[in-house]
């Protein structure tokens, strides 16, 4: 079943530890199929070094799991929610990357300051609030996924413009066209957080990146006239 | 004598310098049999190059020597108070880890800021005191345990919710079940308290996580309604 | 046509991922023969793993392609300006090196704190100017080479004395008597960076290098008194 | 002539670029032989990779080169002032490892914050001043030397017990018993650098470590009470 995307899942999934984004077994990576509603998840806590394609895990929209022999990641409630309201986003990854979860556990939205964060998201990439305990005890994992959903209601945001969010106190959470495009939103959102840090460390009244620079450098690389690459 | 445990002890001093929490010989790992009250324990300053699964020590909770031909790590007396008083322990960890070591040398606590923090620690890691002249003079390395176990029970913490903690002016130490958890709860110490510091310098005022997330990701992953992971 | 050359751009190309200056494709090097007013340049958003000497692009000065079946770097004019106005530079490097980017980000001119930054640049690294939005609307890239240019005779500085530049919310340029030197320049610009970080942090009043030690330091190594190395 | 010593000097520098300590060929190691008064030192600016024992260069205490077909390493002066002025050091170290740098940039001297310094150096790490002009025209590199030796006849401190100093606006020099323990005390350097940086941001407040503390760590490794080891 879904063999394919069994195989991109975890391929994407071990790119995680070789980019450095995590340590042990803390992320995971998921990729939808859209025409048949399911979607493929890495198993909960395994070893990498143990894991195959065939320990994935295929699961519907409400986080049932509808084939495999492991359980799915804890977090597979707030993959399925993401899946059934974000309709264009084909995959997801979930890390508690160092500089990324630095800026979730200070709870700020993680500015534009420059072309490097422009280039793949357009505008500050929000921090979403603390779930409430009444959600925390109707369930921690959807509801991490419907504050999720009502932050980029609330600001407007298009989920492939802004491909990733933060959790406060928690870590982010990315998404892309592709599993293997979330999880190089997942390198830039660290990378960025890294420089935005050392940023305003520096310079603690530098300035975000003006509107104009910040749409010519996300449009010269997304869009219909996107110019980057060899498209 | 515990061939078994040995070959353990002896991959699990390994360990340190591959996961960057130690230079050198800067680091020690024992574990322990209950049923007969030896511990094993690295030997003292001697190369991890050279360094084989026989060369590790014997001792027993007084901290001597039972057999072994070299002399076991400097610390060992420490080890020794630690599996007397903390009696649910299997295995100890030393290190000098910078980010851990940093906050020992700041001589404070490290606060739950986030989840990575409560997936392994239920609660702040405390920070136990200066040793006063008259303990160093008395014994440097058994006094340390006696200072980590009143801190813990002055804190009234069960030192398997709380697996380490920080000595000011020197550095961590942590425990599991076994040598292996032991380490994997060093290296979450070190990554929280490199978390923790970008945290607070980005955010002075950050908050603690509320303790209805605390008590969910902990639980989450210990006790007897865990659900993380495929037991 | 420039074989040589497209391997010596090829190679340096394929250090900036070696010397942790960038991920994934996010930089660019270029050297120019000036003989024939033309410079090689990497091919824009390909993959370092399947990049080849062949796949290296022929440009001219007006940043036109002369020979090439992929499109080159999307900062080619940037460097197309550099090459025509700075008459002496034989290779250009672009990366969004991390600490560079952070001071760029930060819109500061890099002080001379130290030797290790006079031993390569004689004066502090500026920090050119935002684009305003009428030059981004005239040509982006064509427009940041101007910038750069007006930077450098406005502080009347001499492009191989100060082998590089910020561009304020963007990242740094370098360049060198080659290509490969331009790398050096730039690992040695984010050193720099990176240790006047730390520097400022440990000490906000820290001083600024001596007048007569940056000369020193510059011309051991520079110039017809030079005594460093084996020349 | 001094075949031996070249061997143990040549792999001593090689270990700079793997502890991390340098980049390029920023960094030189020399050792002495005190019944010959000659010392072997690195020659100047050469590749590492194309670097063998034979290319190192035999000196005077005067720094003339008494055998070698290269230039000696330009910071040779120094290490000969060392050498004729510490009558117990047997080798010597220089690296713009950064952590060291950015104190030395900061003109502070290294307090000893914790027992990761105690263990090595037996006190703060003094940082000498800038030399003035005249002594930079009078001979940069073998002042360099004078103002380190005078520094610890200021401060009355046996160049055994502190094996290292900083340069204002420059980096660190270590030493020895031996080359290799003269690399082990700059590794040891740059950690202490590195992990009081971090202490001080996270407590600017934060105390040095107390007296009887400081002994215990020191002595418990050095002198002839030593029980750290297998001696």
């Amino acid at each position: 079943m879904l063999e394919k995307l069994k195989e991109e899942v975890f391929l994407a999934n071990l790119e995680l530890p070789k980019q450095g984004l995590i340590k042990y077994t803390w992320g995971n990576v998921s990729a939808v199929d859209r025409s048949q509603k399911l979607f493929i998840i890495k198993p909960s806590g395994v070893d990498y070094d143990a894991m195959t394609a065939d320990d994935m895990v295929v699961c519907d929209f409400e986080g049932n799991v509808i084939e495999g022999k492991l359980n799915p990641s804890s977090d597979t409630p707030t993959h399925a929610v993401l899946y059934k309201h974000f309709e264009d986003i084909g995959g997801i990854v979930h890390t508690h990357s160092q500089w990324a979860t630095a800026w979730a556990q200070a709870g700020l939205d993680v500015p534009a300051m420059g072309t490097t964060h422009a280039d793949t998201f357009y505008g500050p990439v929000p921090c979403a609030r603390f779930l409430t305990s009444e959600e925390v005890e109707r369930g921690y994992e959807k509801e991490t996924g419907h504050v999720i959903v009502n932050t980029f209601a609330e600001h407007k945001l298009d989920p492939l413009e802004v491909p990733g969010v933060l959790l406060h106190g928690h870590a982010p959470f990315t998404w892309g066209k592709t599993a293997d495009e979330a999880v190089m939103n997942a390198v830039v959102l660290d990378e960025v957080c890294k420089m935005n840090f050392y940023t305003r460390q520096l310079n603690s009244y530098a300035e975000e990146l003006p509107q104009y620079i910040l749409d010519k450098h996300y449009l010269r690389k997304h869009g219909k006239d996107a110019y980057y690459g060899q498209k």
